[in-house]
């Protein structure tokens, strides 16, 4: 087990209801002037945007906001808005909406206190030592962002998606009302449900060796949500099942399903690009790349993949490599289960320009990169033509 | 599942080495001149207490010194610790230790900003809302209080052995390296895993339904102790299955696995009692009244013990009542294949007086304590006799 850091700092309000506690929070870290940031559509539409600004007028709490937020959120939005926090001299910032909202939230709390281009942060010029405080009204589980450091923006010029993450921008608070979540479309809903998956398998495809407890905790995570996916599926007001699968898409990203082993990540730098060349919903991207990374990574090294299957998926099959082609199948059924896409022919991307996507990985996540397997251009066009064909 | 909030605001540093940034942490929480609290033997011994001091020194940290504290510690201890931090002024507590230490250290950092007797937080008198911060240097992995808000303390004066928690006394850092644990003896390491199965299983034997991400978490952390647990008795100085059961430990007990369910303790309350009166090792108090309290449970409730027994223990019985009492019998023969006792007998009470024992409970916990079952001064008694007589 390696030696780690795990400092979890955001506190979670759960529940029915918790939404009307926005105020409260506020004033309890000493929040007194937020910049509020949110979408286009449906925190206006369901008049949950409305109902935030009202609690906050009514205990007096002044207020600048930032809408407008795309999925995929884009630099052009990061600027604007740290045009305006400082303008209008906010003292943080409030995202209300899913992760698009709260990694622009991020981004803009980390750019004030800095002198420099905040695409610095992103581009790994600099790192982040301080930012305002950021607190989240959740309305989308799937980024796990209301309970990470982490943020990840697309640079317009160029289509370059970066991640990056610090302590410091966890989230003070986020309030998490699984009734928010009644209205999410199916599609969107089974894209979040992979993208939580995908946070773990990229924590849980490690080298390694005796890390029992993560796995384990990973694991269950996993199993919680193939269990609770189907549920929320079939019927989108079922609160209990809604309520699992909001939760699983916290813990799959605040870090306990990491702690002491090296992680891989390299699938999100693959698919990071799928969704910057050709605009598809992040969750659905995974959902293609990932059993196209693990069909290749399974041939170089099948041990933890065989693990996946068998303790995630109850493949009972004792050759490794026999029992990752057959966990590799199940996660394939279980997300076309869900209704979401598995190949980039059901994504609508036909004749896919894989030597573009693995020119553009190497430029952002380097000539070589991933843990687990080590990719460079010519295994990342390998990883983009399993998923062209598949 | 129910509403929550889980404020898991504490640094976890882990790993080989990480006592050494005992100052770095202490400097960058504002902790100027902490009380440092600890125990009779072996962190003194092994020389761990003089390094903490020399880094201390090193970076011209003040401090004052609170030592002696025993296992279930007392409130004189506590009086004392009050006293001296009073006279010398310091701002913060850092606990070098196990759980005794770091539960002293917590009701001392309660007391301080408090104008009535610390005990009042203890008896239900008065809230905790404030206190000092506390730092911790882990040597004992059982209690979790290195990740928790709560601690407990013996009232001497009758032998009450009360718990209490806040969020504003979870530790502010925990420094957890796996080396120092090394030379706990086999029979105290496995207490300290039996107590941190039981931290587990209050949570986990519950009525609040639908709570399947909070579930297959905590079974999850069952399973990893249940698999290292072995490894650290048969080789003491096995580095990552020390790791494992170290961090096991915290995550039984910083709330992970509790999210969205009404918890039990009745368990702990039976054991405190046995602690008070006979002053047996908790861990080894709960190895008898964990499966005595199973075995009476299961009668009325069987449906989540049965859950435990068939993915924790793997048990493939359909019958409820069956497989509980499968799974009763599975955890007493993994708690013996540790080396703890499983009766009063083996724990050297020949004769316990069931009835002062139910009596005292109920005094404590109330004449009805209890989530999974009610349990009155009666049926304390029964599982007292349960656990006397197997």
């Amino acid at each position: 087990m390696n030696n780690f850091v795990f400092y979890p700092a955001t506190k979670y309000v759960f529940g029915k209801g918790v939404e009307n506690k926005v105020a409260k929070e506020l004033q309890a870290f000493g929040m007194k002037k937020p910049l509020i940031v949110y979408g286009k559509g449906s925190v206006i539409k369901s008049g949950l945007l409305d109902r935030v600004k009202k609690s906050l007028d009514e205990e007096g709490i002044q207020y600048v906001e930032l809408g407008g937020v795309q999925p995929n959120p884009v630099d052009s939005k990061v600027y604007e808005g740290i045009e305006i926090a400082k303008k209008e001299g906010v003292d943080s910032v409030l995202a209300v909406g899913g992760g698009s909202s709260i990694d622009t939230a991020k981004a803009i709390a980390a750019a004030l206190p800095y002198e420099g281009d905040f695409w610095d942060f992103y581009c790994g010029k600099a790192k982040v030592t301080k930012a305002l405080p950021v607190g989240v009204v959740l309305t989308i589980p799937a980024a796990g962002s209301e309970g990470s450091g982490n943020t990840v923006i697309t640079k317009l010029d160029g289509l370059h998606k970066l991640g990056m993450g610090s302590d410091v921008l966890r989230p003070k608070f986020a309030l998490m009302n699984p009734e928010l979540t009644f209205t999410l479309p199916p599609y969107q809903t089974a894209a979040g449900i992979t993208d939580m998956m995908a946070h773990i398998m990229e924590r849980y495809f490690s080298n390694t060796p005796n890390v029992e407890i993560t796995d384990r905790v990973a694991e269950g995570v996993l199993k919680a949500i193939i269990t609770e996916a189907p549920k929320v599926i079939a019927n989108p007001e079922d609160y209990d099942a809604r309520a699992n699968i909001m939760w699983s898409g916290t813990l799959a990203h605040n870090g306990v399903c990491s702690g002491g082993r090296e992680e891989d990540w390299a699938t999100h730098g693959l698919e990071h690009e799928l969704s910057a060349v050709y605009d598809v919903t992040h969750g659905a991207g995974l959902a293609v790349m990932f059993p196209a990374w693990m069909t290749h990574a399974m041939k170089e090294n099948p041990a933890k993949i065989a693990q996946f299957a068998r303790r995630v998926f109850d493949i009972e099959e004792k050759d490794d490599a026999k029992a990752a082609e057959l966990g590799i199948e199940a996660l394939k059924k279980f997300l076309t289960s869900i209704g979401i896409p598995v190949t980039m022919k059901e994504l609508g991307i036909e004749n896919p320009d894989v030597k573009l996507l693995a020119k553009k990985v190497t430029e952002n996540k380097g000539e070589i990169f991933g843990n687990y397997i080590k990719i460079d251009r010519e295994v990342a066009e390998k990883i983009y033509s399993i998923a062209a064909e598949s």
